[in-house]
């Protein structure tokens, strides 16, 4: 089934800086530098998977959208829950994983009322015998992997300003990069290396604003015309808009060590309404390298130039080298709300294709000469209008539900949406620590009335291999193996183990709450190999569930009640890790 | 490992009448009238338990304490959770057993703030077509069981009086039997009994004051002189204390056919310090026989006349019939509080005998003469004075978590506690609806330093068979099954099959959270055996995680953080349903 175009040339793979051979744990969410969610793993294969079965389970103990993805270092597990954000270390050498300890963190209880999606967090991080993971009240925290014991705790926003915290760390290079969240708040978005052994700031970069502030210097190249020029973070703004102009950083950061570039995408302008804000909007929207020392930037890239709906640029970039027209290529690899799959030479920024990989209507793909998205105007969300059936949504076609990509099979599973939306612009007042948004959305689910879909995509060939309808969005992340498996769970609770080639569901269980988490993989101390899951419904998608929203509101949850009334029915809260192993 | 003398004579039986054929339902929580727990269900058995797996699971979506009973009626299983009091519809016939509907009372939630014990419930039980159940703030609901609408609600009590409800109703001969709880607030206990079609009043017995508001009457015929007299649930009391008297009602009613008699026990008299009420304190901390149709009272026999510890009488009265030197004896079997396992003939409340299923301090047993039990004096609790290791405490040797007896070995399983305690008696005022207590309580580990014991009775013998003991109290039921299992849970969140014969631990599964649920079987529309479990720790034991108390305060929940501070390091709140079959 591997398209013969990608089967005639080698297929593409992670730099092996980024993606070292396997060692059997699973210490950052996204497995690697390179963020490609595959485990060398291969007990656990498509001739046995069928008998998979629950090893053990533990309770979070919070009822709210489990994102984070369970790793696992040495012979521990360590397990964050959503807000109030608690650590738990599960000893694995021990039959039922008892609880090594608990570190609580102890946020600020009013951070729940300024989270836009839920009270989510995408999980902790391991580096160098430390566990690193940010707080709903923007702190970020180091504690001892082995006891616990906290080592410092850094605050670095302000909940009174909306501004939050719920990305995983990456940690690299004795640094840990992190972000702030709140782009429905007007929070001015940035990022941020600390000190691993400190906490202490080693730099900061904001994406909005003056040269200076985004650490935009001589160092500077973007590929593209419309990226180039003095102070474009203050000037594709009305006067002063760039201040509460959102582009936050909330989604998954990879690094290419070779480069010592990391990448990362700042999400959408604020607020919504984009005739708030003539202009590109930069630096939101798009994607920016950085030099991991220092912050420089490098190169951007713009997926969403003035973004019309919400659009964040945060999606996962997984980097790869692939052959390109005959000559191996440094890309990363980004599926991006608006429905298109881009490769991108990540030495550059110059986009080499930017496929559908989910039909949309709201533009018409990119003209790779200037490197901008083509807009559909009769989409375009002019003030106090109602536009109808827009597609995709706010969340877009994928929201940051990561991805995986395989070597073996030379494919990218993505989890993406099929929802559309009729939406009015509106004009909103900035007051700090309140929603500055400026739209009211009511989605719906998607031609075919299905609301998510999970793909196997061949990158070079920019095409779809094969696809899984499912009733509501696919939410959780996803996970490659070796066994030439996929596994991912839905909303309704289902954890599916796919044939990697055929799409074929070769098992599946259901967890007690619908799943919005990163599965993971590990070899046990037993030697075995474990698969990891997080149950537990929420998440902007799940909000109506895990916040007990009135389904009778359709614009709840900035208009996703209006899609999700029936998951009501279908699910409930939970929070629990399902760990499952063969018999 | 069978007793002789019970291998001798034939073995008990539960009356056929309380106890017919298994047709592999699961109807209420004691799975029949007899309370035996016991299902004939053997596909799962000694050999093969060991492969036992988790077939789906469900969440409740509520992390307090999960003490009710998942029943099953054709291809649904209803799941109760604890306040709000969620019924949950699951259809069995399809795969991952989706949710068919889910009826929601809306319980007031100033409820909670009146419960003793945690806000939980043990179950819903069905009859003819519904649903029918107790809600905290003291509502009876019954439930069209094939679509989940409501078909009547009552209100019974009132929480601004500390009257809420817990107990699973029984529903027989076309009647709901449920009882209110507050002992703990100065409520006067009652039972009542509804028309199942209408929720309408059919007789209401109080467990205080006057004969007439007793419903003792011409038919009542006690076995003991200390029980005869009039209007004893006046005069055993100081002038009008028996209108704040307790005696409340929250453990399992079991119901004799062929006798027309319904068992159960009401509550502690109120306030616990007992220097505030001398006299018996009828009619509490007993077990009363009623004619289920009128609620005229039989008999009555006071497990702890005058009590010292909290020693509700509400624990199971199990219905059997067995070989009693030489003659066949209708009884009922009762594990109390006191540490004593009672076997009393129900039809006259003779105490056939008293033994020790748990070692005590606090009394020397019963003089079976009198029927009276023989109180340690040194550890009679007088005012303003520490009275130091008390054993058992206030939950007692045992608290509601009810037993199973399976026919098959002739054996009671028996969940129960080793606990002391530390007890300073204190002066209460009753104020309405706040606590009315007058104790200050501190709970240690009993001798040994294990808190649980599951334990294996030969009834005739009056002996231990096996016992297996557990680091914290065993909180959860008793399921037993004609496959020569038993099945329990610890609140570490084990569940565990062990050999109804020799005590050997067969299989473990560790879910997610503490257990204190009852475990039921059923035969599932494939033709299958399955075994389900709530999971989710709480109730009084497990309030220290269930309620986030602080562990520094050893006097809270009455007294039981003391004992139980280490739960937090050991399990964390959860609501999870767990069903399990063979591969
Ligand atoms: O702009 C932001 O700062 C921001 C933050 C977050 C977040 O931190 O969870 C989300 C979003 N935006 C967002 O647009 C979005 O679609 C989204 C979904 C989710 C989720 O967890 O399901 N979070 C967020
Ligand atoms: O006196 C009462 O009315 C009353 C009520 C309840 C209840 O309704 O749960 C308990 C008790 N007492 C009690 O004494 C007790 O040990 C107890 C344990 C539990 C539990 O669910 O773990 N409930 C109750």
């Amino acid at each position: 089934l591997l398209s013969s175009a990608s089967a005639q040339t080698s297929l593409p793979t992670p730099p092996a800086s980024a993606a070292p051979a396997d060692d059997g744990q699973w210490s950052m969410p996204t497995k690697n530098f390179a963020g490609t969610r595959y485990s060398e793993l291969s007990e656990i294969n498509t001739e046995n998977v069928r008998d998979l079965q629950v090893a053990f389970t533990f309770s979070t103990g919070v009822n709210k959208g489990q994102e984070a993805a369970p790793i696992v270092v040495g012979s521990t597990m360590y397990v964050l829950t959503p807000y109030p954000n608690i650590l738990y270390a599960l000893d694995l050498s021990q039959p039922g994983a008892p609880m090594k300890w608990q570190y609580n963190p102890k946020p600020a209880s009013a951070a729940q009322g300024v989270a836009c999606c839920d009270v989510v967090n995408r999980g902790p991080t391991y580096a160098d015998g430390r566990v690193f993971f940010t707080t709903l009240d923007a702190h970020v925290v180091a504690v001892n992997a082995e006891t616990g014991e906290e080592i410092w705790k850094t605050k670095l926003g302000d909940i009174n300003k909306g501004e939050t915290m719920t990305m995983a760390p990456l940690a690299a290079k004795g640094k840990v990069i992190v972000g702030i969240s709140g782009g429905e708040y007007g929070v001015r978005g940035w990022i941020q290396a600390l000190d691993a052994n400190t906490g202490k700031s080693v730099w900061k970069a904001y994406n909005t604003g003056p040269d200076a502030d985004v650490k935009i210097g001589s160092a500077f190249k973007p590929f593209y015309d419309s990226e180039k020029g003095k102070d474009l973070g203050v000037t594709t703004w009305p006067p002063d808009a760039w201040q509460q102009g959102g582009g936050t950083v909330w989604g998954f950061v990879t690094y290419d060590p070779d480069l010592n570039l990391i990448f990362y995408g700042p999400g959408n302008p604020g607020p919504w309404n984009p005739n708030q804000r003539p202009g590109d909007n930069k630096w939101t929207n798009g994607v920016f390298a950085r030099d991991i020392d220092t912050g420089e930037a490098l190169w951007f890239y713009q997926w969403n130039p003035h973004d019309l709906f919400d659009w964040d640029g945060i999606n996962e970039n997984i980097l790869l080298d692939l052959d390109w027209k005959g000559q191996r290529r440094k890309v990363l690899v980004h599926p991006d709300r608006n429905g298109l799959l881009y490769v991108v030479d990540r030495t550059t920024g110059e986009v080499l294709s930017a496929s559908f990989y989910h039909a949309v209507n709201a533009h018409q793909g990119v003209d790779l000469s200037t490197g901008r998205i083509k807009i559909n105007q009769d989409k375009y969300p002019l003030q106090n209008k109602v536009v109808r059936d827009i597609c995709p949504t706010a969340p877009g076609a994928k929201d940051w539900s990561p991805s995986a990509f395989s070597h073996k099979t030379g494919l990218l599973y993505i989890p993406h949406n099929n929802l559309c939306m009729d939406w009015e612009s509106v004009e909103p007042n900035y007051i700090a620590g309140t929603p500055y948004v400026g739209a009211e959305v009511r989605m719906m689910p998607g031609p075919g009335g299905h609301m998510g879909e999970f793909s196997a995509w061949d990158i070079v060939a920019g095409k779809e291999v094969w696809t899984i309808k499912e009733r509501f969005p696919a939410w959780g992340g996803t996970l490659a193996t070796a066994g030439d498996l996929v596994f991912y769970g839905n909303m309704e609770g289902w954890f599916k183990a796919v044939h990697a080639r055929t799409g074929e569901v070769l098992w599946q269980f259901k967890t007690d709450s619908g799943i919005i988490g990163q599965p993971t993989t590990y070899r046990g101390p037993d030697g075995r190999q474990y698969v990891a899951i997080l149950s537990g419904v929420g998440g902007w998608s799940g909000a109506i569930v895990s916040n007990d929203l009135d389904p009778r509101d359709g614009t709840a949850a900035m208009g996703f009640v209006n899609a999700m009334r029936e998951l009501k029915n279908v699910t409930t809260k939970g929070g629990t890790l399902y760990v499952f192993k063969l018999p």
